[in-house]
């Protein structure tokens, strides 16, 4: 397949321009709308055979829904939002295009895709499919394929979970009356990398981040299981019940 | 001051064998007493004019009695444990010697002091402490000098706190009812520290970890901050206010 254009909607920052990178330092001629930049979609249309949505989650399917008619079936529309069953959906609803939902699990700050992720939900045809392993493969990411439901199951454990986990010690940290120079001469090599995760969740787009935990349909089933274990260790810790808790964290090995 | 002999109670494992490779590393002639050595603390206290409590929490105070008041005022008594009020404490009232708390703020794991943060309490005489601030700080240690009563209520943070946000992360991974080898596809950078720091606090020494927390006198507090951010957290999901979560990660940059 010879070099053609590649569009991306949403390629003026974050992931969006990260892509933008790559593709243009594969060969790609790569062109980019953003809320400032002139070209439309239509034009991005009419140059690209493969189109990329990569606008933030919140207007993601209203992008997909502009986007996708103006795209022929021989075209490739594709998004790299951090949720997939909606967007691929709305892909498949609002385009004649082939469909390919892809999560590159990873931020804008990696440089390069050695050892990283990214999940791909092929969702129709099958002609774009080995150009876009082939690319992502040859320049070392790990691709797993899988549907979108998965997908999104995944994430309430690897995001949701994960990042809500990291919201509750920052907000506690932030409480607890003590500043953050007070606690530096204190920190253990543990502390300092929990504070790091906290700094980035809490710094760098406070809405991508509340949109990924808010957005997940198993959010609630995962806090629900987080509350009962965090009410298990306090029942543990109002006992003073050390064996109970050693336990907890190993069985095989915490009982004396 | 020439090399003099160090002993170390608890020197076979952990922080102990750590500093015992460190002081004979600094050329002074270091013996240890565990579990299964021949030499006893009588041995050790008439030998060594630095005596160094390197036990689990658990049994500090009771060997600090047993060894304390064996040395003469003119030696050093000093612990490695992860409190420092209690430990202190039992010092001062066990044995005539000078008395310094120290905790490392490190576990055996680091290859050097460089970099690494160490908690100082001097407790009784100053023949001692600039020898120690000397040795620590030459090896590129951070020393910060605290009364016990702080380096305790700093390590309900920085031990207590952090550690069972660990905990409760682990717990609610290992209840979701996904394997680790079916999850680990769809990993982030970020889910990958977490679970990194997860796999150690779960698997290298549930005892010290559940001790860090249960004899921590501020830990109770600091959950109920942290049940009570949970709840707020819980709450903004359970309205779908992504604003409002935004904001609470964010307070300058979340409201639209």
């Amino acid at each position: 397949m010879n070099p053609f254009e590649i569009g991306i909607v949403g390629g003026t920052g974050g992931i969006g321009r990260w892509f933008a990178a790559f593709f243009a330092s594969e060969g790609y001629p790569v062109h980019v709308v953003g809320r400032n930049t002139d070209l439309t979609l239509r034009d991005l249309a009419e140059r690209c055979r493969v189109v990329i949505v990569a606008v933030p989650i919140g207007v993601t399917q209203e992008v997909i829904h502009r986007v996708g008619p103006l795209l022929d079936p021989g075209a490739l529309l594709m998004d790299l939002t951090s949720f997939k069953a909606a967007p691929v959906r709305a892909m498949l609803d609002a385009s004649a295009a082939e469909v390919i939902g892809c999560h590159p699990l990873f931020g804008p700050d990696v440089p390069s895709l050695e050892g990283q992720n990214v999940a791909i939900c092929p969702a129709r045809g099958e002609r774009w499919l080995p150009w876009l392993r082939d690319r992502l493969e040859k320049n070392g990411a790990r691709i797993v394929e899988t549907t979108p439901e998965r997908h999104d199951r995944m994430m309430a454990l690897v995001q949701a979970l994960n990042h809500l986990d990291t919201i509750v010690l920052g907000l506690t940290l932030r409480e607890a009356g003590v500043s953050p120079a007070d606690l530096e001469p204190f920190t253990t090599p543990i502390f300092r990398m929990k504070a790091a995760i906290v700094e980035k969740v809490f710094g760098a787009s406070p809405r991508l981040y509340a949109e990924l935990i808010a957005g997940n349909p198993h959010t609630d089933e995962l806090l629900a299981i987080y509350e009962t274990q965090l009410a298990r260790l306090k029942d543990l810790l109002a006992r003073k019940d050390i064996d109970g808790l050693a336990a907890a964290l190993n069985p095989g090995k915490g009982s004396p």
